[in-house]
């Protein structure tokens, strides 16, 4: 696989979003104009974007969205379906858990772990909440290879050492704190705040 | 106020966010070194950053976080607090709504909104779920200048609309779709499919 830069794969993936939206609409084709405004990148960014993918506008009609985003979905790597873990069971973790867009973008959600033994054995929509101390012996049977981490804070490092013994590969941090794991074992930072404070900053700019 | 590029605004973010956490444990001084380890950037980026700050470390014992901590916030005029509205209260608007964290980057959720008769009037945690027509006529007493959308991505235009006609500068935009905003009205996009998609992409091409 060519190692792709990340504000491509943002973009990658703002578009099939896009496509995906668009084609629930009944929309079949859309011009790289048409595009470019709602997806805020340039035309011509665009069009070098399709081409890289081998995907062809046609003058006049534009381009076909179902073959466009079966191209990004390739080029995305989700074609296939990913199992992944959310640990930690609060009002994030559980909104998460039940987050149909996961499916659509190739990830399942297969499993939910908590700590709390109120909670251990409900159930939650299609998932049981399971015990943390099983997760390693669970993850041979599941194989999952990304984790989302919802805990608070003051457990993120412990539970992220936990999630690494079990074979996790990828961790998506939406816990509120920093967490540090070994070598090959990638961690992807969600922080509302920030993006909150970046927007907060862009608004300030934006009137000067 | 100077135009700040975004990749320094998250890298100030993220100091901010590990300092506190350090703070919270009692610690009173980190080194670049420490620091550069946690917060993944390189020891001399941290000198640099702080330095712009004007803030100084001491051979020996490292920065003093309780000071790089207050210029940080004055950096990123977080040192005051800003009103914020939550639009939608599904699972995530509520998770949101009570999230504790916007406080300490200084931001205050000051009301949430629904569509939905069976909502509008119940109380959820310090806050009554408001009706979202009377959003213009609310904003104009409460002044929030970001909103907070976390409606279902087919409702999330025509919501946008709402909230640009109600005086909102800048959108945190939760909604799984892309909306559009006339010059002026700033969004950021919270996507965690995203996310997830480049964890996985990164994961891939760590393995290789």
């Amino acid at each position: 696989m060519k190692l792709v830069p990340e504000p491509t794969i943002r973009r990658f993936a703002r578009y099939l979003r896009l496509l995906d939206q668009l084609s629930d609409r009944g929309e079949n084709t859309i011009s790289s104009t048409a595009l470019a405004q709602i997806a805020k990148a340039s035309p011509s960014q665009i069009r070098r974007d399709l081409l890289a993918l081998g995907a062809l506008g046609t003058r006049g009609s534009g381009y076909p969205i179902h073959s466009v985003a079966r191209e990004l979905r390739k080029a995305l790597g989700v074609d296939g379906v990913r199992p992944v873990y959310i640990v930690g069971t609060g009002r994030l973790g559980l909104a998460l858990s039940q987050y149909t867009g996961f499916q659509q973008r190739g990830f399942r959600v297969v499993g939910v772990f908590d700590n709390d033994p109120r909670k251990v054995g409900t159930s939650y929509g299609r998932l049981r909440i399971r015990d943390i101390r099983s997760i390693a012996k669970d993850a041979a049977k599941d194989r999952p290879i990304i984790a989302i981490l919802a805990v608070p804070a003051p457990s993120a490092q412990t539970v992220a050492d936990t999630l690494v013994d079990a074979g996790i590969r990828g961790i998506l941090n939406l816990a509120p704190a920093l967490i540090k794991t070994p070598e090959g074992v990638v961690v992807q930072n969600v922080d509302i705040t920030t993006d909150l404070l970046l927007l907060g900053f862009r608004i300030d700019q934006n009137r000067r």
